[in-house]
């Protein structure tokens, strides 16, 4: 057997278990440990079995799912960049770019051109299957954050403001997701005391 | 919005956030921690994204990754069955049946009834999707345990015998990745004392 080709797919698998090092700042639902950015792409993945249909626009199932499994892999070079980070925000675009290139070429070319494009719709945000795994990848942590009790909010002392604006694009991929986490998992954190409310939303 | 469907989805979404709370016995590759069933779906995920090629059957790539994602799931209830625990695979079947009743049902019905087909599907080992899930299912530790340095078989004192009769059916899926694990996986852990050949393989 020619296992050149085979070795150097093995090789790219072995090397990004290193994803499952890499630490979010979302506590899981028991509130104690955070979320490593495999988990998380599991989570996901999983979710848009479940809630494809609640996309604004139909989806391919498996490239939806195909890009949350592939949509971190580039913080095994690049760190995980914080969503309040304002900092590390203005070099991650950068830093994620070198980290892809690096990444994906170390498969065999046809399969880097993969990864490589489902990396890309996901950062160009423009395809309806982009759309939804963002809703996801915004959808997902504000469901952890309620089940964690607001934990990562309250010790990061986190403003509605800066929630709202990492979710500004949130109800392109989906409405209904967005809507629902308003009311379900923003909401009762403010009502709670762990988002601090700097909008002054009227209540409805 | 009606929400009453969704709700139910979302509770689902959170309930299996456990999943990244049951332990495997695989250590990760940095050979410091044990991996946990989300992450070992993430990575099997990606891994038939990049894998199906090697696939003795041709196979719907989505119903692959699917399986995958869902196959461990009934483990929120059962619990890990760690692979050479004899005791504990008399119940199993009995434990994840009963697990798969509790845990799906949660589900609206046509995703109860879509999630228990992608369970059932990988439980059969039939279709050349289950035989493919299961080679990865079967692949991935064993590519794991190498990249640890044997730690988990050296510190259970596993034998070949044991490992030989875990994969008997590994090849029913992929020829090629079972041929790849012996060669790169087992036969290196052999050399270096980590796995007895209590089978006294003679060497090629």
């Amino acid at each position: 057997m020619n296992n050149e080709r085979l070795s150097q797919i093995v090789d790219f698998c072995k090397l990004i278990d290193k994803e499952k090092f890499i630490q979010r700042r979302t506590y899981l639902s028991d509130g104690e440990r955070l979320e490593n950015d495999a988990e998380h792409a599991w989570h996901m993945a999983l979710m848009a079995l479940l809630l494809s249909e609640y996309s604004n626009a139909e989806v391919d199932v498996l490239k939806v799912v195909s890009i949350l499994l592939v949509h971190d892999l580039v913080e095994i070079y690049a760190g995980d960049t914080f969503a309040y980070d304002e900092e590390g925000k203005k070099t991650q675009r950068q830093r994620e770019l070198a980290a892809a290139e690096r990444l994906f070429s170390k498969l065999p070319e046809d399969l880097a051109h993969k990864m490589r494009m489902l990396w890309d719709e996901f950062e160009e945000w423009e395809s309806p299957e982009s759309k939804f795994a963002h809703s996801l990848d915004n959808f997902q942590p504000l469901m952890l954050q309620h089940a964690s009790k607001g934990r990562a909010w309250r010790e990061g002392g986190r403003k509605l403001s800066e929630v709202m604006e990492r979710n500004s694009r949130s109800a392109e991929g989906s409405a209904q997701l967005w809507e629902f986490a308003r009311e379900n998992f923003i909401q009762p954190e403010i009502d709670a005391g762990n988002l601090m409310d700097d909008l002054d939303t009227p209540k409805e």
